[in-house]
C-alpha cells in the first residue's frame, strides 16, 4: 500500500533532528507557518493542493527549499485528491507551478513528477518514490554544503548573519547558512552568532534567531545598522549570508543590507562568505548589474503589520534585494565545494554549463 | 505685567514658521509630545513643573536643544507657580535639572537662570527678558550653524541623513541637521533627502520624515541597511548627520547605525558631514574611545511598542551610539563655521578651550 514508505521515512526523520518546513503525515500535508514565529509553531494541516497553493502565495511558506519540497509533496498531494483523474492532476500541477513565477526550485520539482503522472504505468508507490528522493537529494545538498562551510569556521568564531537562509528555508537541515553553522557546531566548534534583524521583515529577528535557538547556537539579536560598530569593536570575525543569485563572475544578490554588510566587512578585514546552492548560480548572467532587483511596495517599509510608521503620506524605496560585488566575498561555499576568486574561472570550472534562468527564486 | 513680552514673541514668532518644542501660552507652558509623532501633533498643557519634569523623564519631549528650553521655561513656570516662595522655586529647579542627569544643555539653562531667582532685585519681568534671551540665541545658533551648512550644499544635492536632528530636538528652526537642510531649501536649492529610519526608535521614520513633509523638502525613507544600495547606485551624492558629542581629535559619537554609514560613504566616495553645536564639543576627551556608549537594554531592540519581534528568550545587543572616526569624516558644521581636517588643529583653534563635561547630552 502506498503510504508505507513515507511512514517509515517519517519515522527515520524524526530521529535526525530535521525542523521540516513541510512533509506528509496522516493522508495530508503539514507546513509550519512561518508567518507565525517565532512567536508560535503553527502546523498547518493541508488536504487540498489548493490550499498549498494558497499557503505559498501567502507566503506560510517560502524560501527556495521548502518551495522545490512545496512541488515535490504538492503533486503528491494531487495525485491523491484527484486519483485516477490524470487531467486534473496536471492541471492542480500547472497551478502549482505558477504559485511564484520565479520560484525556480518549485517549477523544477513538479516538471520533475509529471511524468510519472502521466505515465500510466507509474504506480503511487513509483511517485511516492520519488517524492522522497527528491527531498532526501535536497537534505543531501545540505548536508554536503554544510560540511563544506564548517571547514571554513573555527573555534570561537563570531559569525554575522542577515536574513534568513536554514531549515524552514530549505529541506530541513539548515538550509545554506544555518546548515553552516549547525554542523560547525556538531564538530565541535563554539562559535557565537550575530543577527542582523533585517528590516523590513525581521527574518533575522523572527525566523533565524528563532532556528538558532532551537538548536543551542549561541545568538545575539543587532539592528541592521549596528554591523558597523560590531566589526569596529571585533565582536564579528566573519559574515555568512545566502544568496538568491550568483553571476557568472561571482557578484551575488542576496536580501537587501547584505551589501552593507559587504563593505563594513571590506573594510574591517572580516571575510565575507556567501553558502548557496548550485541552482542559484546563473551563467547567463555575465555580472551582478544584469540581475533584476525586485522593487517592492514601499508601504511595506511604512509599516510593521498594522502598524503604519512614518507619515502617513511619506515615499519610502524598498529594493528588496542587492547586490554584492565578487571582490568582496572571500568565497562561496556550495554543496560541490567553497569557490574561491577569481570566480569567473571557479564557477567555470564547477558548474560550467549554461544554466539559463535557474536560480531566479527571490525570497522574501 | 510679566507675560507680555512673552505674548509679542509668541505673535512674532508664529510670523517665522518654527516649530517649536516647547513654549509659554495663557499662563501654561505647552509641549509637542513627540511620542504621537508622525500620526498625532499632540500639544501638551502643562500647569505644574513636576509636570515637565515627568514629560522630559517619559521621552514626551527630548533633543538637547529642546531640553536646554525646558530648563528655561521650566524655571520661569516654577517661578509662576510658587509665587515669591523662594525655597520652593528653587527645589523645583534642582528636581528640573535632574530630570535627566546628562543633559547637559538642560543643566545649563537652569544654573543660567536660577540666580535671578535668588536675588530680590530680579523681578518676573527680568527673568521674562532672560528666558526669551535664552530661545533666541538657541534659535541664532540654528541659523548660524544652517548658514554656514548650507553653503556646503548644491543644487540637485540628494543627501542621506539618520536619525533625527530637527526643530523639535532643538529649538524650533531645524535643529541642526535640518536647520542646514532647510537653509539650503530657502535659498533657492532643489534637494532630496533619504532618511535612514533608524532602528529601534524609528526616528528618522517617524520624526526627521514628518519634519521634512512639513517644510516640504522632499525625502524618501529607507530602512538603516540600505544605504549601501542607494550609495552603490549613486542616489545618495552626500551625508549628514548630527552629533551626541565631539572628541578633541573630530571623532564624533551619534546614534547607533552612523559609523556603518560612515564607512560606506568613504567606501564610495560620498562625503560625510556631522552638524553639531559648539557644547557637544568636548575637548576633555582626545579622541572617540574615551566616549562612553550607553548600552540600553536588550528589550528595546527585541520589541516594537508592545509587539515582539524576536523569540522571547532572544539574546540583543544595542549600543544607543557609535563612534564615527575624524578620518571618515569631510567636515563637522557649527555655529561658529565648518570644521575641517586635521581637526585637532581646527577644533582647538575655533574652540581652544576647556569644555570639561559639556555636550554629554545623548539623546534617544
Amino acid at each position: 500500500m502506498h503510504g508505507d514508505h513515507i511512514a517509515a521515512w517519517l519515522h527515520d526523520v524524526r530521529s535526525r533532528n530535521l525542523l521540516l518546513p513541510i512533509w506528509y503525515e496522516g493522508g495530508a500535508i503539514r507546513i509550519i507557518d512561518q508567518r507565525e514565529l517565532p512567536h508560535h509553531k503553527v502546523i498547518v494541516r493541508i488536504d487540498h493542493v489548493n490550499d498549498l497553493i494558497s499557503s505559498i502565495q501567502n507566503m506560510a511558506i517560502r524560501g527556495s527549499g521548502a518551495l522545490g519540497l512545496c512541488g515535490a509533496w504538492g503533486v503528491f498531494l494531487a495525485a491523491n485528491e484527484f486519483a485516477g483523474r490524470v487531467e486534473a492532476v496536471l492541471a492542480a500541477a500547472r497551478s502549482l507551478r505558477e504559485a511564484r513565477p520565479t520560484a525556480f526550485n518549485l517549477h523544477r520539482t513538479v516538471d520533475e513528477l509529471v511524468p510519472l503522472v502521466t505515465n500510466a504505468e507509474d504506480t503511487m508507490e513509483d511517485l511516492e518514490s520519488q517524492v522522497l528522493e527528491i527531498v532526501e537529494r535536497q537534505l543531501s545538498y545540505e548536508y554536503k554544503l554544510a560540511e563544506e562551510g564548517a571547514k571554513l569556521l573555527h573555534e570561537g568564531d563570531s559569525i554575522l548573519t542577515h536574513c534568513h537562509s536554514g531549515a524552514l528555508a530549505g529541506a530541513g537541515y539548515g538550509g545554506r547558512v544555518i546548515s553552516v553553522l549547525r554542523r560547525a557546531v556538531e564538530t565541535g566548534k563554539k562559535i557565537h552568532v550575530f543577527v542582523s534583524e533585517t528590516r523590513p521583515y525581521l527574518q533575522g529577528a523572527r525566523i533565524t534567531a528563532w532556528e538558532l535557538g532551537k538548536l543551542g547556537i549561541p545568538y545575539t539579536v543587532i539592528t541592521d545598522g549596528t554591523s558597523g560598530y560590531c566589526m569596529q569593536q571585533r565582536l564579528v570575525n566573519l559574515v555568512l549570508v545566502g544568496s538568491d543569485r550568483v553571476a557568472a563572475n561571482g557578484d551575488v544578490a542576496n536580501k537587501i543590507g547584505t551589501y552593507t554588510h559587504a563593505v563594513l566587512a571590506a573594510a574591517h578585514h572580516v571575510p565575507f562568505y556567501v553558502a548557496t546552492s548550485e541552482h542559484t548560480i546563473d551563467l547567463s548572467l555575465a555580472t551582478g548589474t544584469q540581475i533584476p532587483i525586485e522593487m517592492r511596495p514601499m508601504e511595506e517599509i511604512m509599516h510593521l503589520g498594522e502598524r503604519l510608521l512614518t507619515p502617513p503620506d511619506a515615499t519610502a524605496l524598498y529594493p528588496a534585494f542587492d547586490i554584492t560585488p565578487a571582490g568582496l566575498i572571500a568565497g562561496i561555499i556550495t554543496e560541490k565545494g567553497v569557490l574561491k576568486p577569481p570566480y569567473e574561472a571557479s564557477v567555470a570550472a564547477q558548474f560550467g554549463r549554461h544554466y539559463g534562468c535557474e536560480g531566479s527564486e527571490q525570497e522574501r
